[in-house]
């Protein structure tokens, strides 16, 4: 899994009918850096787009998972699912020199 | 998922079976910036052919799932597809100073 | 999928008996650049050996996929490949500018 | 699989339910020099958060499996895990002029 | 799949009991060059742990592939594999101006 931060949503009228019924957020990866701060991704592969399975809002900081992992989770059967939300974080502790 | 624009097509006239029906679309990934605008990637891995699974057409900013749920979502058993676009953007919203 | 150039092959007397009978192309992932020109990765992540499902040559211009779909179209059952050639590109179209 | 050293953790309370019961361990991916020594990845992809198969603790050197092989392997059925610590590292030996 | 070269290995005493009995090689990632030549990855993705079903030795170039491919070729049900050594190379030809 990653952290990210959620950072925005997006809105599609058109879209597979699985995915109806699913919120979209837009996710900001995010590198643990010692104790409890973040840096913001900046690399392209730094934005993913999510389902919601946990009630995340904007603003706050989430654990997601990718590939099958978010597919298997998000819904039974096939779906176009490749990302999914599936904590909030309360707390994190990095401690880099760690032995 | 990643959001991507629709900037052209391919076609290939030998080509497995399971491929047959699809429409090939080259997509470039996109990453969102502050508000409504996007910035286009630039690396290698910023391009990738998806299959069609919403009728998008050239111009378009799509949204696109990749790997199993793409393979899942376009067929029905084995096929050879790790890309699919799912979804086509109306509108999105992004503020990366949410906290 | 992702596009490529088949510039060469590999001969493995030693392999998993579920290669045996697959051809296996070196291949350099290529992206493409407006109309129909192409540019050679040259990343490390640049070069994929793949088995060959549509009989392509030395030169061309391929579609490949990856992961499961790769495995789950190359063969039956639990294979260990995991990037097979798919497609044969005839014509390429891309306009960087389309919105 | 990838080497990695345990350097935190996280807190989730709200969290789909199947990862309950699950600790998740804060990895910064490591890469082998030669002998016995490691450099840390300093990119973003440097960080995973993972859950613990084996009992792994702050400032251990870890193994540890991504994707469909971590889902499989820390729960029965469809679960929101895509990466795994399955060893703790004992001992690594490196020869990069082996030939 | 990829091609690397055998460059270490690791001991793990405590490690999930399905990775028991299976010989765990350090792989540096190669990317061809024209004719017989190799260039060592020089980055983090460089290096990979996989599982070795063909018997190879330090030092020499294999085929390995990754990913759902590994998991299921290296053993039978859930497994925490996702690398897995499936070729070992006697030669290589590669030809970047190949058209």
């Amino acid at each position: 899994m990653k952290l990210g931060r959620v950072v925005g949503n997006v809105v599609a009228t058109r879209k597979d009918e699985r995915l109806v019924g699913h919120k979209l957020l837009v996710i900001q990866v995010l590198r643990p850096e010692a104790g409890r701060q973040f840096t913001a991704a900046d690399e392209k592969d730094g934005f993913v787009v999510a389902v919601d399975l946990v009630g995340a809002g904007l603003g706050e900081t989430v654990l997601f998972c990718s590939g099958s992992s978010a597919r298997a989770s998000a819904a039974e059967g096939a779906s176009p699912i490749d990302a999914a939300i599936v904590g909030i974080i309360d707390d994190i502790d990095v401690n880099l020199e760690a032995r």
